[in-house]
């Protein structure tokens, strides 16, 4: 039997197409955490052929944003009002894993983490971290 | 007759495969400042319809570092090593601006700035600012 | 004849008791607007002798508070949800100037920056600028 | 017999008057990590009574820097380029304690991570969390 929260997110996923443009799927749901994985697509690189950081935030933010709302509730959406990322080694390798999670619940404001590795052969390096706030909305 | 770094940078942006995918073009070049525009294609949404986040920040920093590109050598590339952005509006309209440009050139690091607009009928309304820092690295 | 919002942030201002420490003082109001300037004391300074970073981000983090009390409802106080600096240049000279505005006005959430100068006989150099976020609360 | 850095770290904090202001001490120094108490003094306090954002940055920002002033060469300074906090709760209670860590060192820029907490009769309280850039340089 799936949380309560898992069909939510699924739905709210599936309705991303900018998710679907870049190939990512939902790896990891749980309270207060969520996993998206990307490949790193021969149409999400800049231009020495590593991924874009665009693609490293959006998934990164999307992360994030499930994982506050696993946390908020039913009728309820989030958005994110700011995201700060710091990117830490250049996005070489098969695919990109974020792994967002919530800091710090709260009825206003949310602040949430995603964390950011480029998989090599399986092998995980750390490449970015992001630090933002979301906030609940109305659907 | 075109700026020296014009060619630079047309050529960079034409290996970014992620500004193909998400159909963005560039709009400007001058020292210092550069802009991007993409439609909001329906393969670039949230879950809402509007544009994700992903977009937005793609195009920004994109524009953010390619204004920062203006300002360097021949023959060095640069990297971002953080941005932030905050939202200020939901990416409704037709298409998406990015206007980036230089607040701090220096030698060890540039600190820019991109500043998105969503366009309606041709009414801009501003979106979202990014701040960031961008380094110089060996091509 | 003063505006309505200068008594407000004039006495609020005096009741933080760390502007005084840092010899900080309200030198310009306006709507949307606020100006801070500080001496670099003696105690304020980091290692190498010159303006701590706190110092930066303390009168910064006011002015823009305060020019974002400007735009809201009596009776209501705003707080820093978050904010980020980006260093310039060091702030080395006689004295700090803040100047705070409101980039994006909001019920829910203000976008604010500020951007810090450091004073040397009278020249200003563009020493720091900030970008966050102020959320209204009831006092 | 004290570490390498520890004396570096020791001289360093002594000359940045600031922390003698803020009544701020340096509670612990390990490799890649280092701790900065300081009391909630009458002088540091913003309107509400509570701790300015102002103390909590400055001592989250050295605790931030002086970790990273433990994984650098002798001869060596760090400055910090930016740094974003996001505050999480209000600062009150008796004491703040910054928690500064390096999250990915590096010859040209160090991430690092502060995290703030206010202690009430022994008991703590995560109130802030910061992530910024440092960058060494030359003495």
């Amino acid at each position: 039997m799936s949380a309560p929260f898992e069909t939510r997110i699924r739905d709210s996923f599936a309705r991303q197409s900018m998710m679907q443009t870049l190939g990512a799927t939902l790896t990891g749901i749980a309270e207060g955490r969520v996993e998206i994985t990307a490949p790193i697509l021969e149409g999400s690189r800049q231009q020495q052929g590593v991924a874009h950081a665009g693609l490293t935030f959006a998934i990164g933010d999307s992360a994030a944003g499930y994982s506050a709302l696993t946390l908020i509730p039913e009728g309820m959406e989030v958005m994110t009002t700011e995201m700060k990322i710091n990117l830490l080694a250049p996005g070489a390798g098969d695919t990109l894993v974020a792994r967002g999670r919530v800091i710090k619940p709260g009825r206003r404001l949310m602040v949430v983490q995603s964390d950011i590795f480029a998989v090599t052969d399986g092998a995980e390096r750390h490449i970015a971290m992001m630090v933002g706030t979301m906030i609940p909305v109305d659907l």
